[in-house]
């Protein structure tokens, strides 16, 4: 599918440290550069559909991070993931959250439904503020990571922090 | 000063939209090109003088919303102005975290100073663990509301979500 090559060849290139253009996309799947235009209308389509790919695989972690039994002990392991799939992606985790991909918590499927399914499981008086409260929370911890901004912690730090948030809820 | 003249001309420039660059921000100035060389290394440096006076005002903010007799009450004003701060001036906001200025969590003056210190009023067992989970929180959610990520949640609901934060310490 050309489709599916295209967006490989863009997340390649950004996660290169290069700005994926429908052109240079176009070149590094040995097609015409008008060939992408039947996929996507601009560079802004193309680069949401690498963020709508960033999210199903940041589900897939999420998912992944959800074993242990003790539900709180679950969402930790969520938490954890989340922030270390930021720091693994750096530049998939900032465009995900820059593109036009239209994600807004309270979406009910994907990565944020795994998150609200554990944070229901929790049963949290207010459910809609704490999986807020538990989304923002790691999400402000990635960025700061990603911004430098963050002391060393360490990887027990980031546990207590997220350990405390849990407790929270 | 010149060089205050210069931080104020790139401010104003940030927040109408424009890309300040030590050329345009001499030309507000009415000086020569070369001029602002005498306080800048370069443009990264300018930026940096900007962010610095965006943490500054940052921590104005927050002092000015501590202002509660009940604590936990004093942080919550504080989370809610981090995040009204960040609504209120997107464009600075961003650049403080994607600028050299080096602050991290930890230091112990400025903004951050002023939030660790509500925190440690309120006996947290862990007070780093506390002060990192109450900055990523805040940050978090202003991060999330100006990618257009939060539902809405409206005034009140960023209300719930900073309170369970606080019940949490």
């Amino acid at each position: 599918m050309l489709r599916d090559a295209l967006v490989k060849a863009a997340l390649d290139m950004l996660e290169q440290g290069e700005e994926p253009s429908l052109r240079a996309v176009a070149r590094a799947a040995g097609v015409s550069a008008m060939a992408p235009y039947r996929h996507f209308a601009d560079k802004a389509a193309l680069l949401s559909a690498v963020a709508e790919q960033g999210f199903a695989a940041l589900a897939v972690a999420l998912v992944a991070a959800d074993v242990d039994t003790d539900p709180r002990a679950a969402l930790i392991g969520q938490g954890l993931a989340y922030i270390a799939f930021a720091r693994a992606r750096p530049a998939l985790f900032r465009l995900m959250f820059a593109s036009d991909f239209a994600l807004t918590l309270g979406d009910d499927s994907g990565a944020f439904a795994t998150l609200a399914d554990r944070v229901a499981s929790l049963g949290a008086r207010d459910p809609q503020a704490a999986t807020t409260l538990s989304w923002a929370t790691v999400h402000g911890l990635a960025m700061l990571a990603l911004d430098g901004r963050l002391p060393d912690l360490g990887e027990d730090g980031e546990r207590r922090v997220v350990a405390l948030l849990a407790g929270a809820l």
